[in-house]
């Protein structure tokens, strides 16, 4: 940056949040006057909550979705943490932009978020990305888990139910 | 401190998630030989995962408690953001030690963590604070608001609903 703040050299292009599940269910289209509402679900894994931060580009999405799906956050039946792609279990993926938020007095302010045609775009490649590595993994093909992910920009209306979330914030 | 190190000046003492609920169920005492698994739960409120890192001390905890408590992060009735003392609703506060890990290859270090005796009592003192915060509110008492906690060091045990999370990870 011209301003040559080293905080802003730093500064991340990418936050998540990650929760273990043994179970979470997603809304994915509201109800409208045609349809009721349209939900995903998942079965024991993980929920990954994600927002991307100004500056974000395509070149940090590799070492997001191996950093994700490889991290050791994931129980196993004898209380072995695991990754999800080792347990393995079934990834959920949504959207949270408000995660770019800071507090300036009671109020959030989104400045450091990225605009919303780029998040969608990255959001997406996100998802494929995770996707394609667990369809290379045998063990995932076998017990034939999914990726599930939330309608970018929608309300995240949603359940979970937990054995304990062992929540982690990363960012890349 | 004394290497001079920018990083380390600016080094946050705590972090925290807040999400927004529609109800939320935590367990505080698991199953034992003796009694079944004993739980506690909130309404429409505030779920609060928190983690003390390393230098972290009781001078922080009062802006904690003012500023988790009057952001407005909880949607009312008419969809406006307010706080959640305004809603006003309840607040249920989740000990999360693992929000101080990095990931490390594919493991995760709490090198960052506060030691266990001081994060306990930080807790301790975070959850009174919230409670006598929420007893002086007029709004609170007449809805008779509740502030909930899971047990400190316990595995977090709990499902929650929520019509849209609304994520927000703060740092103190």
């Amino acid at each position: 940056m011209a301003s040559g703040k080293s905080e802003e050299i730093s500064a991340p292009k990418s936050r998540v949040i990650l929760q273990q599940c043994l179970s979470a269910k997603l809304m994915v289209e509201p109800k409208s006057d045609a349809s009721e509402a349209k939900y995903t679900q998942i079965g024991r894994g993980l929920v990954v909550y994600i927002c991307f931060l100004k500056d974000a580009s395509e070149d940090i999405l590799d070492k997001m979705v191996k950093s994700i799906l490889s991290a050791c956050l994931s129980e196993d039946d004898n209380g072995k943490l695991v990754s999800v792609l080792d347990l393995p279990g079934d990834v959920l993926i949504i959207p949270q932009a408000t995660m770019g938020g800071n507090l300036k007095g009671k109020k959030m302010q989104y400045h450091r978020n990225v605009n919303k045609e780029t998040g969608l775009n990255l959001y997406t490649k996100f998802i494929q990305m995770c996707e394609d590595v667990m369809m290379k993994s045998d063990k995932c093909k076998e017990r034939q888990t999914v990726v599930r992910y939330g309608t970018y920009g929608n309300r995240q209306v949603f359940s979970m139910d937990t054995n304990g979330p062992y929540s982690h914030v990363l960012e890349f």
